[in-house]
Protein backbone atom coordinates (compact mmCIF):
# COMPACT_ATOMS: atom_id res chain seq x y z
CA UNK A 1 0.00 0.00 0.00
CA UNK A 2 2.52 2.39 -0.90
CA UNK A 3 1.24 5.79 -2.14
CA UNK A 4 3.86 8.12 -4.57
CA UNK A 5 1.93 11.06 -3.22
CA UNK A 6 2.94 10.42 0.61
CA UNK A 7 5.17 12.65 2.65
CA UNK A 8 8.78 12.67 1.91
CA UNK A 9 10.20 10.54 4.59
CA UNK A 10 12.60 13.44 5.54
CA UNK A 11 10.18 16.17 6.53
CA UNK A 12 9.96 17.42 9.55
CA UNK A 13 6.60 16.98 11.67
CA UNK A 14 4.31 19.13 11.52
CA UNK A 15 4.04 21.24 15.58
CA UNK A 16 1.21 19.57 17.31
CA UNK A 17 -1.13 22.35 17.24
CA UNK A 18 -1.11 22.34 13.56
CA UNK A 19 -2.08 18.36 13.47
CA UNK A 20 -4.44 19.37 15.66
CA UNK A 21 -5.68 21.73 13.86
CA UNK A 22 -5.60 19.68 10.96
CA UNK A 23 -8.09 17.09 12.74
CA UNK A 24 -10.39 19.82 13.41
CA UNK A 25 -10.24 20.66 9.46
CA UNK A 26 -11.07 17.20 8.74
CA UNK A 27 -14.09 16.50 10.74
CA UNK A 28 -15.71 19.85 9.38
CA UNK A 29 -15.08 19.16 5.64
CA UNK A 30 -16.57 15.93 6.34
CA UNK A 31 -19.74 17.55 8.01
CA UNK A 32 -19.81 19.96 4.83
CA UNK A 33 -19.39 16.77 2.76
CA UNK A 34 -22.32 15.05 4.30
CA UNK A 35 -24.88 18.42 3.67
CA UNK A 36 -23.92 17.97 0.11
CA UNK A 37 -21.02 20.76 -0.04
CA UNK A 38 -18.50 19.71 -2.48
CA UNK A 39 -16.72 23.63 -2.50
CA UNK A 40 -15.20 25.41 0.44
CA UNK A 41 -13.83 28.64 1.13
CA UNK A 42 -10.80 28.99 3.86
CA UNK A 43 -13.37 31.46 6.07
CA UNK A 44 -16.08 29.39 5.25
CA UNK A 45 -14.23 26.25 7.30
CA UNK A 46 -12.55 28.34 9.80
CA UNK A 47 -15.63 30.27 10.63
CA UNK A 48 -17.30 26.85 11.20
CA UNK A 49 -14.53 26.04 13.93
CA UNK A 50 -14.19 29.35 15.14
CA UNK A 51 -10.81 29.93 13.60
CA UNK A 52 -9.60 32.53 11.13
CA UNK A 53 -8.73 31.86 7.84
CA UNK A 54 -5.30 33.39 7.37
CA UNK A 55 -4.72 30.29 9.77
CA UNK A 56 -6.48 28.03 7.77
CA UNK A 57 -4.72 28.43 5.13
CA UNK A 58 -1.11 28.55 6.89
CA UNK A 59 -2.12 25.30 8.66
CA UNK A 60 -3.17 23.54 5.45
CA UNK A 61 0.20 25.15 3.85
CA UNK A 62 2.37 23.07 5.74
CA UNK A 63 1.29 20.15 3.84
CA UNK A 64 0.61 21.48 0.77
CA UNK A 65 -1.20 23.43 -2.19
CA UNK A 66 -4.64 22.50 -1.70
CA UNK A 67 -6.62 25.32 -2.77
CA UNK A 68 -7.87 26.62 -6.45
CA UNK A 69 -7.97 30.06 -7.13
CA UNK A 70 -11.73 31.11 -7.40
CA UNK A 71 -12.97 27.88 -6.23
CA UNK A 72 -11.38 27.52 -2.95
CA UNK A 73 -11.03 23.92 -1.65
CA UNK A 74 -12.45 20.87 -3.56
CA UNK A 75 -13.74 19.30 -0.83
CA UNK A 76 -13.93 15.53 -1.65
CA UNK A 77 -9.52 16.03 -2.74
CA UNK A 78 -8.87 17.77 0.70
CA UNK A 79 -10.47 15.44 2.80
CA UNK A 80 -8.08 12.34 0.89
CA UNK A 81 -5.49 14.07 1.09
CA UNK A 82 -5.95 14.94 4.83
CA UNK A 83 -6.77 11.33 5.67
CA UNK A 84 -3.46 10.65 3.90
CA UNK A 85 -1.27 13.46 5.55
CA UNK A 86 -2.70 12.34 9.28
CA UNK A 87 -2.17 8.60 8.22
CA UNK A 88 -6.11 7.66 8.75
CA UNK A 89 -6.33 6.66 4.92
CA UNK A 90 -6.06 3.16 6.70
CA UNK A 91 -6.83 1.52 9.86
CA UNK A 92 -4.68 1.12 12.97
CA UNK A 93 -5.83 -1.56 15.56
CA UNK A 94 -5.08 -0.63 18.77
CA UNK A 95 -3.57 -2.41 21.99
CA UNK A 96 -5.70 -1.57 25.25
CA UNK A 97 -2.74 -2.01 28.16
CA UNK A 98 -4.78 -1.67 31.58
CA UNK A 99 -8.21 -2.47 32.21
CA UNK A 100 -9.30 -0.63 35.21
CA UNK A 101 -12.18 2.03 35.20
CA UNK A 102 -10.40 4.75 32.29
CA UNK A 103 -9.18 1.51 30.18
CA UNK A 104 -13.08 0.13 30.28
CA UNK A 105 -14.88 3.74 29.32
CA UNK A 106 -11.61 4.01 26.47
CA UNK A 107 -12.71 0.55 24.86
CA UNK A 108 -16.42 2.00 24.85
CA UNK A 109 -15.39 6.19 23.88
CA UNK A 110 -17.03 6.43 20.49
CA UNK A 111 -14.93 8.99 19.06
CA UNK A 112 -12.12 6.19 17.77
CA UNK A 113 -13.85 3.84 15.83
CA UNK A 114 -15.17 6.21 13.51
CA UNK A 115 -11.90 7.56 12.82
CA UNK A 116 -10.19 3.94 11.88
CA UNK A 117 -9.20 3.41 15.36
CA UNK A 118 -9.99 -0.12 16.47
CA UNK A 119 -9.07 -1.89 19.57
CA UNK A 120 -8.12 -5.22 19.23
CA UNK A 121 -6.62 -6.40 21.89
CA UNK A 122 -6.75 -6.30 25.81
CA UNK A 123 -3.83 -6.60 28.24
CA UNK A 124 -3.45 -6.18 31.85
CA UNK A 125 -1.40 -8.32 34.39
CA UNK A 126 -3.41 -8.40 37.31
CA UNK A 127 -4.49 -11.78 37.50
CA UNK A 128 -8.35 -10.93 38.33
CA UNK A 129 -8.65 -9.47 35.19
CA UNK A 130 -6.62 -11.56 33.07
CA UNK A 131 -9.52 -13.58 31.04
CA UNK A 132 -12.51 -11.55 31.74
CA UNK A 133 -14.37 -10.55 28.50
CA UNK A 134 -15.12 -6.83 27.51
CA UNK A 135 -16.92 -6.23 23.73
CA UNK A 136 -15.89 -9.77 22.92
CA UNK A 137 -12.54 -9.42 23.48
CA UNK A 138 -10.75 -11.45 26.70
CA UNK A 139 -7.93 -9.91 28.59
CA UNK A 140 -4.71 -11.47 28.37
CA UNK A 141 -1.14 -11.00 30.29
CA UNK A 142 1.17 -8.50 28.92
CA UNK A 143 3.37 -12.05 27.55
CA UNK A 144 0.57 -12.67 24.81
CA UNK A 145 1.55 -8.93 23.44
CA UNK A 146 4.43 -10.22 20.72
CA UNK A 147 1.92 -12.48 19.19
CA UNK A 148 -0.98 -9.85 19.12
CA UNK A 149 1.44 -7.35 17.54
CA UNK A 150 2.45 -10.04 15.11
CA UNK A 151 -0.95 -11.80 14.49
CA UNK A 152 -3.17 -8.75 14.70
CA UNK A 153 -0.94 -5.93 12.95
CA UNK A 154 -0.78 -3.93 16.14
CA UNK A 155 1.45 -1.06 16.20
CA UNK A 156 0.34 1.51 18.63
CA UNK A 157 -1.00 0.93 22.41
CA UNK A 158 -3.26 2.47 24.69
CA UNK A 159 -1.30 2.75 28.28
CA UNK A 160 -4.21 2.87 31.11
CA UNK A 161 -2.38 1.97 33.88
CA UNK A 162 -1.51 3.83 37.15
CA UNK A 163 1.67 5.64 37.18
CA UNK A 164 3.92 3.82 39.47
CA UNK A 165 4.27 0.77 36.38
CA UNK A 166 3.89 3.05 33.44
CA UNK A 167 7.63 3.18 32.81
CA UNK A 168 7.93 -0.42 32.86
CA UNK A 169 4.61 -1.53 30.65
CA UNK A 170 5.93 0.79 28.31
CA UNK A 171 9.61 -0.96 28.40
CA UNK A 172 7.62 -3.80 27.51
CA UNK A 173 5.74 -2.78 25.26
CA UNK A 174 8.15 -1.12 23.51
CA UNK A 175 10.83 -4.47 23.43
CA UNK A 176 7.57 -6.13 21.97
CA UNK A 177 7.39 -3.98 19.09
CA UNK A 178 5.11 -1.26 19.93
CA UNK A 179 5.68 1.83 17.83
CA UNK A 180 3.53 4.35 19.31
CA UNK A 181 2.39 4.51 23.14
CA UNK A 182 -0.62 6.78 24.01
CA UNK A 183 0.02 7.84 27.61
CA UNK A 184 -2.92 8.40 30.17
CA UNK A 185 -0.49 7.51 32.86
CA UNK A 186 0.60 11.19 34.63
CA UNK A 187 4.11 11.01 34.14
CA UNK A 188 6.46 11.49 31.10
CA UNK A 189 7.86 8.12 29.77
CA UNK A 190 11.04 7.54 28.14
CA UNK A 191 11.48 5.63 24.75
CA UNK A 192 13.86 5.05 22.45
CA UNK A 193 13.57 7.91 19.42
CA UNK A 194 12.09 5.24 17.07
CA UNK A 195 8.66 4.94 19.43
CA UNK A 196 5.96 7.72 19.56
CA UNK A 197 4.27 9.15 22.22
CA UNK A 198 1.73 11.85 22.96
CA UNK A 199 0.74 11.90 26.62
CA UNK A 200 -2.79 12.47 27.81
CA UNK A 201 -2.11 13.55 31.27
CA UNK A 202 -5.73 14.98 32.60
CA UNK A 203 -4.85 16.93 35.22
CA UNK A 204 -2.24 19.08 33.44
CA UNK A 205 -4.75 20.14 30.96
CA UNK A 206 -7.15 20.51 34.03
CA UNK A 207 -4.67 23.14 35.21
CA UNK A 208 -4.61 24.71 32.27
CA UNK A 209 -8.22 25.36 32.48
CA UNK A 210 -7.65 26.52 35.92
CA UNK A 211 -4.86 28.88 34.63
CA UNK A 212 -7.78 30.71 31.84
CA UNK A 213 -10.05 30.86 33.92
CA UNK A 214 -8.63 32.23 36.64
CA UNK A 215 -6.48 35.15 33.85
CA UNK A 216 -10.27 35.37 32.35
CA UNK A 217 -11.50 36.71 35.63
CA UNK A 218 -8.86 39.38 36.44
CA UNK A 219 -6.40 37.09 38.09
CA UNK A 220 -8.86 37.71 41.67
CA UNK A 221 -9.51 34.94 43.55
CA UNK A 222 -12.93 34.51 43.39
CA UNK A 223 -14.25 30.97 44.48
CA UNK A 224 -14.08 30.82 48.31
CA UNK B 1 -7.90 35.70 49.54
CA UNK B 2 -6.62 38.27 47.45
CA UNK B 3 -2.71 37.99 47.06
CA UNK B 4 -0.61 41.10 46.13
CA UNK B 5 1.58 38.48 44.28
CA UNK B 6 -0.50 37.59 42.30
CA UNK B 7 -0.14 38.35 38.25
CA UNK B 8 -1.45 41.76 37.26
CA UNK B 9 -4.76 41.34 35.31
CA UNK B 10 -4.18 42.65 31.97
CA UNK B 11 -1.82 40.46 31.92
CA UNK B 12 -1.78 38.28 28.56
CA UNK B 13 -2.11 34.33 29.14
CA UNK B 14 0.91 32.22 29.17
CA UNK B 15 0.71 29.91 25.52
CA UNK B 16 -1.12 26.61 26.26
CA UNK B 17 2.60 24.62 25.89
CA UNK B 18 3.98 26.89 28.31
CA UNK B 19 1.67 26.21 30.73
CA UNK B 20 1.70 22.38 29.89
CA UNK B 21 5.42 22.38 30.74
CA UNK B 22 4.51 24.50 34.19
CA UNK B 23 2.60 21.83 35.20
CA UNK B 24 5.49 18.80 34.12
CA UNK B 25 8.13 21.66 36.12
CA UNK B 26 5.78 21.72 39.39
CA UNK B 27 5.15 17.69 39.19
CA UNK B 28 9.13 17.00 39.11
CA UNK B 29 9.54 20.12 41.72
CA UNK B 30 7.88 18.50 44.51
CA UNK B 31 9.14 14.80 43.73
CA UNK B 32 12.69 16.71 44.64
CA UNK B 33 11.64 18.44 47.21
CA UNK B 34 9.72 14.77 48.81
CA UNK B 35 13.62 13.75 47.99
CA UNK B 36 14.65 15.95 50.93
CA UNK B 37 16.59 18.70 47.60
CA UNK B 38 16.07 22.30 48.34
CA UNK B 39 17.86 23.90 45.35
CA UNK B 40 17.73 22.84 41.52
CA UNK B 41 19.26 24.22 37.97
CA UNK B 42 17.63 24.83 35.14
CA UNK B 43 19.46 21.72 33.68
CA UNK B 44 18.55 19.02 36.42
CA UNK B 45 15.31 20.11 36.25
CA UNK B 46 14.83 19.56 32.85
CA UNK B 47 16.40 16.59 32.31
CA UNK B 48 14.50 14.99 34.55
CA UNK B 49 11.60 15.80 32.38
CA UNK B 50 13.51 15.10 28.53
CA UNK B 51 13.31 19.17 28.36
CA UNK B 52 16.19 20.91 27.50
CA UNK B 53 17.54 23.75 29.89
CA UNK B 54 17.02 26.82 27.87
CA UNK B 55 13.51 25.70 27.23
CA UNK B 56 13.07 25.85 31.05
CA UNK B 57 14.71 28.70 31.73
CA UNK B 58 12.48 30.64 28.58
CA UNK B 59 9.31 28.99 30.11
CA UNK B 60 9.78 30.38 33.48
CA UNK B 61 10.50 33.33 32.37
CA UNK B 62 7.35 33.72 31.21
CA UNK B 63 6.00 34.33 34.60
CA UNK B 64 9.02 35.92 36.35
CA UNK B 65 12.82 35.84 37.68
CA UNK B 66 13.00 32.93 39.76
CA UNK B 67 16.73 32.23 39.43
CA UNK B 68 19.49 33.04 41.80
CA UNK B 69 22.72 33.22 40.19
CA UNK B 70 25.04 30.50 41.41
CA UNK B 71 22.48 28.55 43.46
CA UNK B 72 19.84 27.74 41.00
CA UNK B 73 16.17 27.76 41.79
CA UNK B 74 14.75 27.61 45.39
CA UNK B 75 12.69 24.54 45.26
CA UNK B 76 10.19 25.52 47.95
CA UNK B 77 9.82 29.26 46.89
CA UNK B 78 9.39 28.03 43.19
CA UNK B 79 6.94 25.16 43.70
CA UNK B 80 4.21 28.10 45.48
CA UNK B 81 5.00 30.23 42.85
CA UNK B 82 4.15 28.27 40.07
CA UNK B 83 1.09 26.76 42.02
CA UNK B 84 -0.60 30.68 42.66
CA UNK B 85 0.23 31.20 38.94
CA UNK B 86 -1.38 28.05 37.65
CA UNK B 87 -4.08 28.75 40.07
CA UNK B 88 -4.14 25.75 42.23
CA UNK B 89 -2.83 27.21 45.23
CA UNK B 90 -6.42 26.95 46.34
CA UNK B 91 -8.75 24.14 46.05
CA UNK B 92 -11.14 24.09 42.69
CA UNK B 93 -15.08 22.49 43.03
CA UNK B 94 -15.71 20.80 40.50
CA UNK B 95 -19.04 19.81 39.03
CA UNK B 96 -18.95 16.89 36.94
CA UNK B 97 -21.69 16.58 34.16
CA UNK B 98 -21.95 13.19 32.13
CA UNK B 99 -22.17 10.12 34.27
CA UNK B 100 -21.54 7.55 31.43
CA UNK B 101 -18.27 5.41 31.29
CA UNK B 102 -16.63 8.69 30.94
CA UNK B 103 -17.82 10.20 33.51
CA UNK B 104 -17.92 7.50 35.90
CA UNK B 105 -13.59 6.68 34.80
CA UNK B 106 -13.06 10.41 35.69
CA UNK B 107 -14.93 10.21 38.44
CA UNK B 108 -12.35 7.57 40.08
CA UNK B 109 -9.42 9.36 38.32
CA UNK B 110 -6.69 10.20 41.08
CA UNK B 111 -4.70 12.52 39.32
CA UNK B 112 -7.38 15.54 40.00
CA UNK B 113 -7.87 15.15 43.84
CA UNK B 114 -4.00 15.75 44.54
CA UNK B 115 -4.20 19.30 42.73
CA UNK B 116 -6.75 20.50 44.58
CA UNK B 117 -9.52 19.63 42.00
CA UNK B 118 -12.00 18.06 43.65
CA UNK B 119 -15.38 16.70 42.32
CA UNK B 120 -18.26 17.78 44.07
CA UNK B 121 -21.66 17.44 42.27
CA UNK B 122 -22.66 14.82 39.49
CA UNK B 123 -25.08 15.50 36.76
CA UNK B 124 -26.91 13.80 34.28
CA UNK B 125 -30.18 14.42 32.79
CA UNK B 126 -30.84 11.11 32.17
CA UNK B 127 -34.09 9.55 34.87
CA UNK B 128 -32.28 6.36 35.09
CA UNK B 129 -28.93 8.16 36.55
CA UNK B 130 -31.05 10.90 38.59
CA UNK B 131 -30.51 9.56 42.25
CA UNK B 132 -27.81 7.19 41.94
CA UNK B 133 -25.34 7.35 44.42
CA UNK B 134 -21.42 7.42 43.58
CA UNK B 135 -18.78 7.80 46.28
CA UNK B 136 -20.99 9.05 48.73
CA UNK B 137 -22.47 11.45 46.03
CA UNK B 138 -26.01 11.76 44.47
CA UNK B 139 -26.44 12.67 40.79
CA UNK B 140 -29.12 15.28 40.36
CA UNK B 141 -30.46 16.78 37.48
CA UNK B 142 -29.04 19.60 35.56
CA UNK B 143 -31.80 22.03 37.07
CA UNK B 144 -29.90 21.60 40.28
CA UNK B 145 -27.02 23.14 39.16
CA UNK B 146 -27.67 26.85 39.93
CA UNK B 147 -28.26 26.14 43.39
CA UNK B 148 -24.93 23.57 43.42
CA UNK B 149 -22.88 26.68 42.16
CA UNK B 150 -23.92 29.01 44.75
CA UNK B 151 -23.59 26.61 47.74
CA UNK B 152 -20.53 24.64 46.85
CA UNK B 153 -18.90 27.39 45.21
CA UNK B 154 -18.52 25.62 42.07
CA UNK B 155 -16.89 27.50 39.02
CA UNK B 156 -15.28 24.50 37.01
CA UNK B 157 -17.25 21.90 35.45
CA UNK B 158 -16.06 18.99 33.37
CA UNK B 159 -18.32 18.08 30.47
CA UNK B 160 -18.79 14.03 29.40
CA UNK B 161 -21.93 14.11 27.68
CA UNK B 162 -22.71 12.92 24.47
CA UNK B 163 -21.67 14.53 21.21
CA UNK B 164 -24.84 15.87 19.77
CA UNK B 165 -25.94 17.63 23.25
CA UNK B 166 -22.89 18.95 24.52
CA UNK B 167 -23.59 22.50 23.03
CA UNK B 168 -27.04 22.52 24.71
CA UNK B 169 -25.71 21.54 28.39
CA UNK B 170 -22.55 23.83 27.48
CA UNK B 171 -25.57 26.86 27.41
CA UNK B 172 -27.23 25.60 30.51
CA UNK B 173 -23.65 25.46 32.34
CA UNK B 174 -23.05 29.14 31.05
CA UNK B 175 -26.61 30.01 32.32
CA UNK B 176 -26.33 29.16 35.69
CA UNK B 177 -22.50 30.50 36.20
CA UNK B 178 -19.95 28.09 35.04
CA UNK B 179 -16.48 30.17 34.32
CA UNK B 180 -15.03 26.82 32.76
CA UNK B 181 -15.45 23.50 31.04
CA UNK B 182 -13.34 20.45 30.73
CA UNK B 183 -15.23 19.82 27.45
CA UNK B 184 -14.50 15.59 26.61
CA UNK B 185 -17.39 15.64 23.91
CA UNK B 186 -15.42 15.68 20.43
CA UNK B 187 -16.98 18.84 19.11
CA UNK B 188 -15.71 22.40 19.46
CA UNK B 189 -18.59 24.72 22.31
CA UNK B 190 -19.58 28.14 21.13
CA UNK B 191 -18.90 29.90 24.77
CA UNK B 192 -18.65 33.68 25.51
CA UNK B 193 -15.47 35.24 25.95
CA UNK B 194 -15.32 35.09 29.75
CA UNK B 195 -16.25 31.78 29.97
CA UNK B 196 -12.53 29.44 29.00
CA UNK B 197 -13.01 26.19 27.67
CA UNK B 198 -10.31 23.12 27.30
CA UNK B 199 -11.33 20.44 24.66
CA UNK B 200 -9.87 17.37 25.52
CA UNK B 201 -10.27 16.10 22.11
CA UNK B 202 -8.85 11.86 22.74
CA UNK B 203 -9.49 10.92 18.75
CA UNK B 204 -7.67 14.15 17.49
CA UNK B 205 -4.77 13.39 20.24
CA UNK B 206 -5.23 9.63 19.20
CA UNK B 207 -4.54 10.79 15.28
CA UNK B 208 -2.14 13.24 16.50
CA UNK B 209 0.42 9.77 17.49
CA UNK B 210 -0.70 8.40 14.20
CA UNK B 211 0.67 11.02 11.93
CA UNK B 212 3.84 11.19 14.49
CA UNK B 213 4.35 7.05 14.07
CA UNK B 214 4.04 7.61 10.42
CA UNK B 215 6.24 10.28 10.23
CA UNK B 216 8.65 8.27 12.27
CA UNK B 217 8.58 5.35 10.56
CA UNK B 218 9.61 7.41 6.97
CA UNK B 219 6.11 7.73 6.20
CA UNK B 220 6.00 4.41 4.71
CA UNK B 221 2.45 2.20 5.45
CA UNK B 222 4.18 -0.40 7.53
CA UNK B 223 0.74 -1.92 8.61
CA UNK B 224 -1.00 -4.20 7.14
Amino acid sequence: MRDPRREPSGDKPAPKAVVGRVSLYLRQLEAFQAQGVSTVSSSQLGSALVINDAQVRKDLAFFGQFGYPGIGYRIEELIKALRRILGIDRDWPLALVGMGNLGRALLKYRGFRNRGFRIVALFDNDPQKIGQDFDGMVVRPLDDLASAIRDQSISLAILSVPADTAQRVADQLVARGILGIFNFAPMPLIVPPSVSVIAVDLSVQLEHLAYKTQAAQGGISFVG
